[in-house]
């Protein structure tokens, strides 16, 4: 795996941090000429105006980016470990990510039932998953090369042909990752994003808990991605390198739930706007989820009380966006089918 | 259409309100023993306990009924004009009704996009387009015997193979319709249920809480039926007509908005639990319909702002539910992906 991404990184635009940040300088910016042009379309549908809720919102939004179309999804799951899991903040133990990697290969998980439904493709990425990232409580997790090495898994796993992407991941233990970058990144106490995750008791929660209140004290006041590389993972790294090569190529992104969002929430906190090709798909019930969507001024599509990972939640909303795409193309307008208009 | 709705009529178990009732008294009800196993498979699945939300229980909720399934799916969409357009409470003409009704049969409209991607089938009935109901601060909308055809047309209308219906409606002026039955069924006054609808203005707005205030002072204390006979329409009679016939072939339905919800409530006040194999499919936009499905007590699967009608926020929803369907169906459980439980 360290060979195969080495290779990759020649492919991404940056090799450390610095060349990272300035890279993310100049992102592509939504096309508001095409966004006019959807919204004008949008107006003459035959429906009242307004009436289609979010539905034309979405058609508009995906216009600014590549266009308003949402037939090649492209589902990216990484897989990683996590040393904080030495610290008892899971309900299962850690061989199920290879476990589940290889249900997702299979074919047997929900996100697999759910790409069929919506005509996604899939791409799974373990990486490295037989060396767990350190224990954020007693060190960091990874170095600034194993940063780097996992972006450049995620920004190399983009098709760049997709009409959409949706970033998931697996990694036992990553909820209490994703609950120490949202509390570095954003601020607030441990219990404020520490949630149950796949199931812990009380017991488990303190843990979890603890864990993140080690882990922030140990490694404070950093720069987004340093807090990345403190506390973070290697699937949670890949989905930013995804989540921005998308940005690249004008993909718009689905965001998934809580450790996809605090992903997501590292390129936010390096560069405003970093996201604004990306919508949530869905507010998932793990606790912290609600109080990130809302750090990141983003409003969930769905709200179903999901809690799976694996990009479940955005898959599901992937029909929604498909829903606004055929709407807005096939309607009829009131001209062409001879309805009056209000 | 009065020869049709005659004929057909022949093939639903009432003709009266008193026959009506007292078939109501007999309703199917859930399968528990079919709902124990869909749960007990549901508990073995590749995912943490309960982590795909409201996708296991409406899972489980289809084992009920039909069976967990979801590919035949029928929209069946009923049009009616009314006399209360004649107090100003639309932004729309009710010519309107017969072009959208043209506009369903050409391929146009929202909901035949909706219906395309969730590979739904769709019928259309336009029930005396030209003989608006009676406009009801003046008289009743309807006799018994014009509910009756209406509610036979509804009944007839059901695919019997369907596992699953959405049933739909169309009739410039029906949110001011839907407003007084909700009144009438649920008590609160005009004002608690009247919403904008299509778009009318703050005068229209006022129009309409006065055109309910009137019917409802007129047409008070009465019996469900006799409730949808005055205040009612042609569409929302058909509506509860399929929905009831849906019960008897034991087939879930999707609820729409709030118009589709004010046909619902009319079984739901004539027979508790009559609303068992109907699910909310999305809370809309009209400002009653939260407070309507709160009086229903069902839980939207959807809430993304629409308020087009045409059962088109309900077939958004089929999409989650046949996201249920290939959940429970096609994941592996523990044992067969060699995972380790929690």
């Amino acid at each position: 795996m360290q060979g195969a991404a080495k290779g990759l990184m020649m492919t991404a635009p940056f090799s450390t941090f610095g060349a990272l940040r300035d890279m993310m300088r100049t992102l592509p910016q939504a096309d508001a000429d095409a966004m006019a042009r959807a919204r004008a379309r949008d107006a003459v549908l035959t429906k009242p105006p307004g009436a289609l809720g979010r539905l034309e919102a979405v058609a508009i939004w995906l216009a600014g980016w590549k266009g308003v179309r949402a037939t090649r999804v492209q589902i990216a799951i990484f897989a990683g470990n996590h040393g904080v899991v030495a610290q008892g903040v899971s309900a299962f133990p850690p061989a199920v990510t290879a476990q589940m990697v290889a249900n997702f290969r299979a074919g047997g998980a929900a996100v697999n039932q759910l790409a069929r439904q919506v005509g996604a493709s899939m791409v799974v990425e373990a990486i490295e998953l037989d060396r767990p990232t350190g224990d954020f409580t007693t060190e960091a997790a990874m170095t600034e090369a194993e940063v780097m090495a996992a972006m450049a898994i995620g920004w190399q796993a983009v098709d760049v042909g997709a009409d959409l992407l949706v970033p998931g991941e697996m990694g036992i233990g990553n909820t209490t990752v994703a609950a120490a970058l949202a509390c570095a990144l954003f601020g607030g106490a441990a219990e404020d994003w520490v949630g149950r995750g796949t199931g812990v008791d009380d017991a488990g929660l303190a843990r979890k808990r603890a864990a993140v209140t080690a882990g922030l004290a140990r490694h404070s006041g950093r720069e987004p991605f340093e807090v990345l590389r403190c506390l973070g993972g290697r699937e949670i790294a890949a989905m930013a390198g995804a989540i921005l090569r998308a940005r690249q190529l004008r993909i718009p992104v689905v965001l998934d739930g809580f450790i996809a969002c605090a992903a997501a929430a590292v390129l936010a906190r390096a560069a405003p706007g970093a996201l604004d090709h990306c919508i949530a798909g869905h507010a998932s019930a793990e606790a912290g989820h609600a109080r990130l969507l809302a750090a990141l001024d983003k409003e969930p599509l769905l709200s179903l009380g999901l809690r799976l990972g694996e990009g479940s939640g955005a898959v599901l909303a992937v029909s929604v966006i498909q829903a606004a795409v055929v709407c807005h193309l096939g309607m009829a307008t009131f001209g062409e089918a001879g309805v009056s208009e209000g």
